[in-house]
């Protein structure tokens, strides 16, 4: 079938948005009517080049919501008519990673998803003749695009698209950075370090289960009204603290953050963040993405003196189990999307979501098709 | 009172075993005539000048055991005749550490202690007028010493102080580790760094509580042996390892270990322990104390991928309530303490005792008075 599609052809240039072939769904595969995606920092970053994974000619987009239209042989748990949310990280519910309850990191097809292409090592995607990549096995730039069964979140009809696409990435890693991997208990004091898409919603996961100083950090004067809007008691531009931004975290908390959250991806912040947590208990988690290649480094004292060092991926979230979870706490208004979602463009218009995201105009662009 | 004590009187000059003044137990304080002490690396650090908050003229040692003599007014939980372990790290039941379920780091009388004195500011030690200081809140390298009534573990009277003297610091920091700190579960696979007095424990500590495997790692082939005596079921010479030691580790434990633990207090090897450990869900432990002012160091990734970076101080152990169980453990067979104590010794020859942990001839010398 022919499906119209943003096509990353190399790195550092813009989207061409044009008319792609897809082949249907194989075994075990399910082929998936996207009707909104949003643009993510990731997508960002494999486009710039600065991936040293990143593929190229390739269709990006991973945070995406729609509906399946058709399944391949084998399929088990959908069918035609189901929304469905695209998962980055699967669920397989088979693997050994899968089994174990502590983690969500399901390893059963990441070889060839970091390879671009389905688990059968070959991608659905073409143009002219000529293979596309898939991108974290989702390829949500496609208006369609073929996913494994494994690697869909079914959520409930009254959802809407264009909201909850965001589920897919960004509102999950946030939200389950705080409810999964932090496991933070009413009453504890959080730092949150960065208030973009993600550090935002940190904060409503934190205000959701019931945190008590939600401190938000950025540099960004502009990010104080919007942390407020999401539960943040809290604001610190580090340009503005006279003296050292850790011990004045630390003042600020009665001894240190019992949970911090890095969620700009810069080492030095990652140090101050795990830095301003408590002595003896705080716990210290890293959601953002350094640039390849680079370190984060403390004195080991900091550990030994009994504070942890995490990371977070998809939020610790295990997608088909808690995506529709995270879809009724939108639904119930445990947590809110709509007002995080600054811009809605057609896919036209998908490159200046981007110049948008660099500029930080945007907290979250989302592509309707 | 009169007693003898080595005292440390200079950086980097052997102890002087003499006869200093003591005085009686002031409030909250109990006199405790020492029975036995054990020689821990600690105290050589110390010793050595190395430590940078090391004071002089001091009376070192940490890890005793033996009698109450005399209490002060206001003791509440002991008497003459209890046999008790000094704890350097107290247990008030009060603080807002003790408080917390998370950590066993009482801060009761931390700014004193740090200072080598009692709570009151003070020094009950003293030589021809001059003050001595007090170290860790024990001070055990002296027949007789004082020390607040929090610092003290009341353990059975059927147990050897010249055994269960270790369990004052080395038994309790190893095996706290793995029972306390990394909460191991049985089948768990687990690898560690240096096998020292701190090592052995920590293997021993694995074995107690249902291991798989129990992967020891140093550059001395004649550890093998002792690692096996405590349980370690497979032993790595990294000298002897073609290739990346740690990926030799990930592959001996098919992934790598759900618990590593660095027991020698040098951060390339901390690298090592935490990147052994297994994707998803491995977590390393920091056991062993850097020089002042060295930093650990490793890419984001490894915790983003889901491993856990964290440390121990006494094993995590809160010293009143944890240190008379683990007494029992050894008094029940669980654990073994005589085996390791490969030297005893009279307070006369307490320099040839830190002669032996030098040359590594020792794995515990223990002074008995």
């Amino acid at each position: 079938m022919k499906t119209r599609a943003a096509v990353a052809y190399e790195a550092g240039k813009p989207l061409e948005v044009t008319e792609v072939d897809l082949e249907g769904p194989k075994a075990s595969e399910v082929l998936v009517e996207i009707k909104a995606t949003g643009l993510c920092h990731t997508d960002a970053y494999t486009l710039s080049g600065a991936d040293p994974e990143g593929q190229f000619p390739s269709i990006l987009g991973h945070e995406g919501a729609g509906v399946v239209v058709d399944v391949g042989p084998e399929v088990k748990h959908l069918q035609k008519g189901d929304h469905v949310i695209p998962l980055y990280t699967p669920e397989c519910r088979e693997c050994e990673y899968c089994l174990n309850p502590k983690t969500n990191l399901c390893q059963s097809i990441r070889t060839t998803q970091g390879q671009g292409v389905m688990p059968d090592g070959t991608s659905r995607f073409s143009i002219g003749g000529k293979k596309l990549h898939h991108f974290m096995g989702c390829s949500t730039f496609s208006n369609y695009t073929v996913l494994p069964e494994i690697a869909l979140a079914p959520i409930r009809k009254d959802a809407p698209f264009d909201k909850v696409c965001y589920i897919g990435c960004g509102v999950t890693t946030g939200i389950g950075a705080v409810v999964n991997t932090a496991q933070v208990e009413p009453g504890s004091n959080i730092v949150v370090f960065g208030l973009g898409g993600i550090g935002l919603n940190v904060i409503q996961g934190a205000r959701m289960v019931g945190a008590n100083k939600i401190i938000g950090v950025d540099m960004n004067d502009e990010k104080k009204a919007w942390g407020e809007r999401f539960g943040m008691t809290h604001f610190v531009n580090p340009k503005e603290v006279g003296g050292d931004l850790v011990q004045h975290l630390i003042e600020m908390t009665g001894g240190g953050a019992d949970y911090s959250f890095e969620c700009v991806g810069n080492v030095k912040l990652m140090r101050q963040a795990l830095e301003c947590a408590h002595k003896g208990w705080g716990e210290s988690i890293i959601v953002g993405v350094a640039a390849a290649g680079e370190e984060i480094a403390t004195r080991p004292v900091q550990l030994v003196t009994g504070r942890t060092w995490k990371g977070t991926a998809f939020g610790g979230a295990r997608g088909r189990t808690d995506v529709p979870k995270i879809v009724d706490w939108y639904m119930d208004g445990k947590i809110e999307i709509d007002p995080m979602i600054t811009h809605t463009l057609s896919l036209d218009e998908i490159n200046h979501g981007f110049e948008l995201m660099h500029e930080g105009k945007s907290i979250r662009s989302v592509v309707v098709y």
